[in-house]
């Protein structure tokens, strides 16, 4: 048996072929002598509809019975169909049943489901149209990364999952041990550890990738991260996937101007590549979500430096939860303002204060100020955070100490500005944040296969 | 700032145009009144060679006191070359030094280093020869892996790495928590942990990947998993990546076919994209490389029982440090005994007995076999194992039950079984044994940019 034939493949067929196709049963409704069967294999969207003639030997005995969900191979002759929306459709000649599914237990019935109850049954959520949409642009955009960067001469790093650095510094490490919690003892409890000391999971492979950017030149990493935030809401995981480029010879325009393209870049294959797949989401799930698309992918983003931010949204006569002051910290609230109610397009903020960024960011002059830039979008906030990194030994070394950290831990990162320093800077993509924007999808729970969340870890 | 122009496409460029490229000085020449400067950026193994003239400002001042590390900008002419072994070269008209690197501490001065005194400089080894075309290998393989399965029709899924699930029971996993170590206390000590029981990290996406087969049809998860193995070899890591393929309405037969189009692809692919990185590793780590790879792409691979294997075995007349009957597991020895002596080439061993292998494999008849198939290679062994998986729900059920797993733990991989059940297979490739048999190189550790292993995760 080789791999069948995708629905995928078939519907772009013309008609006159024998077909011999497997997948899901969607839908059943008989009508007269017929039986008409709405079939799916996951390749799209788009049902196969296959007519079964009460003739075929197993009509009354399984045809009949058929619900959704049950599998089938069919064989038959593709012909021109009658109904609105399909050009071909499959008169069968033989259907064998594979696996049934029964109606009475199935949780999946012709009906709509809220994507709470799909929640609880993870396993079986992609086989519902919206989920299995999203798992295909999910897989469309993150191959679009791999390509993108592919023909532009970048590198992929693989960099480690389980690590003993702690980029962000904001202590949310989850903890590594393969030693039983008896074993969790005394001063120092992982000296006997697997890794002789406490080691955690990773929240950005950034620091590693500057690695490879100071011997590559242009790399990137994409891959899972991780947050122990104890926060139960529809925009926060403990493992997420992120995308984390990084350039040398690059600086803060340079930054910008490759998160642009790629922003665009990956908008435009969603419009083409998943064309069908994103009319469903903008029918159901989010009114307008391709024309918001195609005037991201159209039009320039905005650039303002984080105090014309600031001013803007001083002048704005709102009264916005968190007020506003120079040396603050966007909120979402913020951030969507500056770019639904001023840029109508993305915006780009630059050159935030040095007081509220992390210590590898490049100290802009005067030392107010990094050289860093968040792209906020519609709907979401803050999509991507990138910044020229800082390669000056000396005023990188003197950050470290001002943020605590210990000169033995990361004298490896020091000595990337030792030997052969120079001018870089790269960004970090929330892979589950795009793929949101792109489907419109309300709750980051919904566009991850296998969600992590406080108390929850099923499969 | 833009991207700079890198090396690679100034050696493919012709004579006559002026050139603006960085990059880090690999050695430094001075003959009469000139400094010859080899200098890479990591985009290909060959140097660009930059001619510059005494009379240059900063000659005496800068130039003639580089040393291999340093970090340079270079405008100049691009000119035919003399020398041997390069088409062009760049007379320079200016050279900007960006960064030094003290050749008095700089730990890669111009000579051969060990790759174990390299592992303990993980954050400097990619800008060696050997490590830098490692990473490229393994750049351009993980990126021919996303295009094969693209190409044809499969869809990635991201398969969680924190879990509750233990795929291969061997109990293995590491623990992930986020509570201190004194907190770890009592009965049930991850009770008030971050997921509400014990969560480890993930030893295989493949029950995972099973979920989306049966909604998508053909799926790929290709990511890091796990093993909290003590094992301090050459041929271990405790987190390394690994492909996992899993097609519906598929067999054993079919799995074959896909898993060796694979290999045979992924090794085309890098006698074209890698040919220079690979002639350095057939000149300098494995002798007859190249050949080796090509009689891997050209040749069909050789299928065996698990049966006809063991009587080859055992009509050997070898004696083997592990002794052969039929029930043994197969071991490093004899895995490479037949496809470097027997076969001559990869060897897809098939039907092994049901007892060595894990509860999800399909029973073949009779029940003493399943339809699993490993790949073996020279020099390796195992490159690939996979199975058709058991799609009969009263059968797994009972494999299951004799496995000792909970059946409220993994009800969801019965319910696969109960509603649309299919054939279908599917097989893990470990990522970095791949890129092992592509480059010759000796030691797991040095085809992944951060071995993690006991005692060590540096960075």
């Amino acid at each position: 048996m080789g791999l069948s034939t995708r629905i995928i493949e078939i519907l772009k067929q013309t008609v006159g072929g024998t077909v011999d196709v497997s997948g899901w049963v969607r839908t059943r409704r008989d009508s007269g002598s017929f039986s008409f069967l709405e079939v799916n294999d996951g390749s799209c969207l788009a049902n196969l509809q296959v007519v079964v003639d009460e003739r075929l030997a197993n009509y009354e005995s399984e045809v009949k019975k058929l619900t959704t969900g049950c599998s089938l191979r069919i064989q038959g002759q593709l012909v021109a169909s009658p109904a609105k929306g399909q050009a071909v459709e499959v008169q069968a000649d033989s259907i064998m049943v594979i696996g049934w599914a029964d109606p009475e237990t199935y949780p999946l019935q012709k009906k709509r489901h809220s994507f709470e109850f799909l929640r609880s049954i993870a396993h079986l959520r992609p086989r519902t149209n919206a989920l299995g949409a999203v798992a295909r642009v999910r897989s469309t955009l993150s191959f679009a990364i791999h390509r993108f960067f592919h023909e532009q001469g970048f590198m992929q790093v693989h960099t480690p999952v389980i690590t003993t650095s702690d980029c962000e510094g904001a202590g949310e490490m989850f903890t590594v041990t393969a030693l039983e919690p008896g074993q969790l003892q005394g001063a120092n409890p992982f000296s006997g550890d697997f890794f002789g000391s406490r080691a955690g999971l990773t929240v950005s492979g950034q620091l590693q990738a500057e690695i490879f950017a100071l011997s590559h030149s242009r790399v990137y990493t994409f891959g899972p991260t991780f947050r122990a935030e104890n926060s139960n809401t529809s925009r926060h995981l403990a493992e997420f996937w992120m995308l984390e480029p990084e350039m040398a010879f690059c600086d803060l325009a340079g930054d910008m101007q490759v998160a642009e393209a790629l922003i665009k870049h990956l908008v435009a294959v969603a419009l083409t590549d998943c064309a069908a797949d994103l009319e469903l989401f903008d029918q159901f799930i989010a009114k307008g979500l391709i024309e918001k698309l195609i005037q991201v992918r159209d039009r320039p983003f905005v650039p303002l430096t984080y105090t014309e931010a600031v001013s803007l949204l001083e002048k704005s006569g709102r009264s916005f939860e968190f007020p506003v002051q120079w040396g603050i910290d966007l909120q979402a609230e913020h951030e969507r303002y500056l770019c639904e109610e001023v840029a109508k397009a993305p915006v780009i903020v630059t050159n935030y204060p040095a007081a509220i960024k992390p210590f590898y960011m490049r100290l802009d002059e005067g030392g107010r100020t990094v050289a860093a830039m968040d792209i906020l979008v519609a709907g979401i906030g803050e999509l991507v955070g990138g910044s020229q990194r800082e390669e000056r030994y000396d005023v990188l070394a003197a950050r470290m100490a001002a943020a605590g950290l210990e000169p033995e831990q990361y004298g490896w990162y020091l000595d990337l500005r030792r030997y052969g320093s120079v001018p870089h800077a790269g960004f970090g993509l929330g892979f589950e944040r795009l793929v949101q924007f792109v489907t419109g999808m309300q709750n980051i729970r919904d566009v991850i296969p296998f969600p992590r969340t406080p108390g929850s870890a099923p499969c």
